[in-house]
């Protein structure tokens, strides 16, 4: 083990060599011709990704802030929100919009268990003054993909606005902004994307334009309509994390290079593989078939073992860091990521590693066999 | 010309090599022991810096992310501020103060000169209710250093609170947050702190905390608190900016091999040789000796000739890339930054360019008579 490190979380991802070298150029100032230039190139790949013509901004924060934005810049004082929770990141939207004195309604979901749209559509029928609805499209926390064209189609009946959490998700998973009435779609630069943390990327629809430039809560570094101001000449409102941006160009290129179907195709592959190993190892997976997220899997650990004991053997180990679960999941899940700069290696190295973990905390397993399934899935062999 | 870039502006300022070396290393992910043991070691340099024992966070934004992080934590709708404004970054202080609905209380000294110490005796004591005074240690848009340790001592006497913007200043210019009685500095990364833009830092003494803990504004991904919270596991609240945190440590590391006192004093010798080539070169410098900017040296460009001309020879014909004048200055001014990763060789590149450059848009120049005179100076041979 000589510093050879196997990164398996759901963010921050491995960072492509190619991506890596490209934002180790010197550094150039941010209201240059160049920059502008670039900025342009990075905003029409995004449109591609995001599948919108609606404005795209690049934000200097993380995922969180890059939420904080939406929130601030849509929920005055009193607006009456609807929060859909099924997990870690859902109820971060919750508690944005509380701290921006929205009144919350707050449906929760069984964590590991998909939004129900039936429930939605009662809620909006009960609550016509609901100005805004607030989802997550890849629930990072239990690995749950939520069905954003069904609750777009609900939505868009109403005045609300429909803002979707894709932080975990885009880039990795299809999501059509415009087909499906995503209003606002926010994403962060350390996921699917395959950059280190620092970037959020927003997109907002002219319905959203509507509310957020007549919105009174206090927003500087957050000000959408600044930062709109500001792309009139491909340039940013405040200091822009420069680096990043240039390897969020070179990431974008890799992806388009692919092709995005490709890309999307990739993650449900590697998905399968993933699903149809811990099967095959009899494990528990958090997740049903229907709904179970392209870009991470959430595993029970076996009864009468904490999963943090079968990460701690795999990292001190093997040099494999899966991510453990969240608040009340701690210590029952763990979750393996297949997102952003993953193939099918990683997927039968995270396995067989996974394998003699379990071996080595006393949980009886055959080894091979979960990779062995998972090999089956890549070479088109599975049931 | 072979793409050999030569930036001077203050920021994003040049990337040393051994900085963007250590920030291309494999992605890690940001819960782990190393990414905690690394942000402690940050935090130590960062005291050294900053010479405090307050609480210090590194923030994943820009530096006025980091302003209005301090705002944002400081300033309750209805209360009283000062801002103490002689340039572009003072009038932000006034705009985030206004977005988070404080009393603004706006003092103006001339653009180009610095805050006058007897002025603002005189408003501390007319108005015992102002609750923050927000001051700005190095104004980039004019590069007039402001006498914080005076303003210290005067808002000491009072219950306010002193909030300093540092962004241009810290790293290259000597500030004693404890002993000049700063409650609140703030820092960003693409400065003097030789890193890509998408980082700051803050400082937040005692007497700060009981104002910001019950503070009544909107914050989520600002919140100082949850950041606090954080720091107890030298965690980060939210996603931090990986890779630039990585940088900043080699970096720190830099600064502190070659000793603060002679980073300072660098900046300053370098600020001496560009004042005498420029005095030189007959051409009119904004500031006066006693007020001058260690890190950047504003310029007038000679009478009937636009600043924005001279750069643009400067960028086209030698790539070298100076700041322009912001707001009312913008094509009157030029900027010289000296800020960072520069040293003798810089300034003496930049004054030779600047004599070409001059000569080419038809102005009177001897050329090498600015070079000479930073010459005698980095000699000791000045007057």
């Amino acid at each position: 083990m000589q510093g050879k490190e196997y990164l398996m979380i759901p963010g921050p991802t491995p960072v492509p060599p190619s991506v890596m070298n490209a934002m180790s150029r010197p550094m150039f100032g941010h209201r240059s011709e160049e920059f502008a230039a670039m900025h342009k190139d990075i905003i029409g790949k995004l449109q591609k990704v995001f599948q919108t013509t609606n404005d795209l901004f690049v934000l200097t924060n993380s995922g969180t802030g890059s939420m904080e934005t939406a929130v601030a810049n849509i929920v005055s004082p009193g607006d009456k929100v609807l929060t859909l929770v099924g997990g870690k990141f859902g109820e971060r939207w919750s508690e944005l919009a509380t701290a921006y004195k929205a009144e919350v309604l707050q449906e929760d979901f069984a964590w590991g268990t998909p939004v129900d749209l039936k429930k939605v559509e009662e809620l909006l029928n009960a609550n016509t003054d609901i100005k805004v609805v607030f989802a997550t499209f890849n629930e990072t926390s239990t690995g749950v993909l939520n069905d954003i064209e069904g609750l777009g189609k609900l939505i868009a009946k109403t005045p609300a606005l429909f803002v979707v959490d894709g932080v975990s998700g885009v880039g990795g998973i299809e999501i059509k902004t415009d087909a499906w009435n995503v209003d606002i779609l926010v994403t962060g630069s350390q996921k699917a994307l395959m950059l280190p943390p620092g970037l959020g990327v927003i997109s907002v629809s002219s319905k959203a334009w509507d509310k957020i430039e007549n919105n009174t809560s206090p927003r500087y570094y957050f000000n959408l309509v600044k930062a709109r101001k500001s792309m009139e000449k491909w340039n940013t409102a405040y200091t822009p994390a420069v680096s990043l941006f240039v390897g969020l160009d070179a990431s974008l290129d890799m992806m388009l290079e692919e092709g995005l179907d490709n890309v999307y195709a990739r993650h449900k592959l590697l998905r399968d593989a993933t699903r149809a190993a811990i099967g095959a190892l009899g494990l528990e997976l958090m997740t049903q078939d229907s709904y179970a997220s392209p870009v991470i899997t959430s595993v029970y650990a076996p009864e009468g073992i904490g999963s943090d004991d079968i990460r701690k053997v795999l990292k001190q180990d093997f040099d494999i860091t899966f991510a453990g679960g969240q608040a009340k999941l701690k210590n029952k899940i763990f979750r393996i990521a297949h997102m952003g700069f993953a193939d099918k290696m990683d997927v039968l190295l995270a396995i067989s590693g996974l394998e003699m973990a379990l071996a080595k905390v006393g949980h009886k397993v055959e080894l091979g066999k979960g990779v062995k399934a998972a090999q089956e899935v890549f070479l088109g062999r599975q049931k």
